[in-house]
């Protein structure tokens, strides 16, 4: 609860374009991270999610579970930033949305031995953008740590 | 430039995120949008452009571009959406920021040609994003029109 909060500060504090998606933490667990934001601050055109939105929760949910992993796991580093990525819309978002974060424990521990062996780490991550539980897009991000 | 005007208030008044990034139209053309973003507004934790504003102005890019494209060809469409897309982060964004969206001629008419014909039309269109010219990143989304 405290690292959720310390999160939802960072979030809404440092980046002046995401506190404007009013965005909520719902979850933040060893291995997955759960986003929520509401449809109302995020439309579009037509009435549903805009796709810079959607991208965006999925980035930050993908950036905070790494995050969070090392911070879980001690290892210092200086730098993340994401690499590369790429989006799936399958269906319009409606409603209000949650990105779910996840990944499996043998990347995570790939991920740790390369930073500490190294000083640099590189992480895929998969986020899921959901509206009541029904997946409308999937994304890939790829992260670099140093 | 009456055009113009035109996108840059449906952008700023129809997606409340978008109008936080204090985006501004540089050049539209038949086959070619320029949008510029401060750096200040859309900054994240490490003090470079966020890559979820990185990959909006991108997408607003090419939306835009592909929506002028119809209006030029004088053709009627209901729905326009980004259906997958892809981004490399080249290099840190450090500074204000252009999307550059482009697309060929025998693109556009393959797309007009469909949309005419079946009343649905996709288009890829790539945008460069760059500093002072430098290309710092490439995105490339695919947009359905109906």
């Amino acid at each position: 609860m405290e690292i959720s909060e310390k999160y939802k500060q960072e979030l809404l504090e440092s980046i002046p374009v995401v506190s404007e998606m009013n965005i909520e933490i719902v979850e933040v667990g060893p291995r997955k991270i759960v986003l929520k934001a509401p449809l109302k601050k995020n439309i579009n055109y037509e009435g549903t999610a805009f796709g810079g939105s959607i991208n965006t929760l999925a980035i930050l949910s993908c950036y905070l579970l790494t995050h969070h992993i090392m911070k879980v796991n001690e290892v210092d580093f200086k730098s993340l930033v994401i690499q590369n990525s790429e989006i799936n819309y399958l269906n319009p978002v409606d409603s209000d949305f949650e990105a779910t974060a996840e990944i499996d424990e043998g990347s995570i521990n790939t991920f740790i031995r390369m930073l500490k062996r190294r000083g640099t780490g590189r992480l895929s991550v998969e986020s899921k953008i959901s509206v009541n539980s029904d997946v409308r897009a999937i994304f890939n991000g790829r992260f670099v740590a140093s």
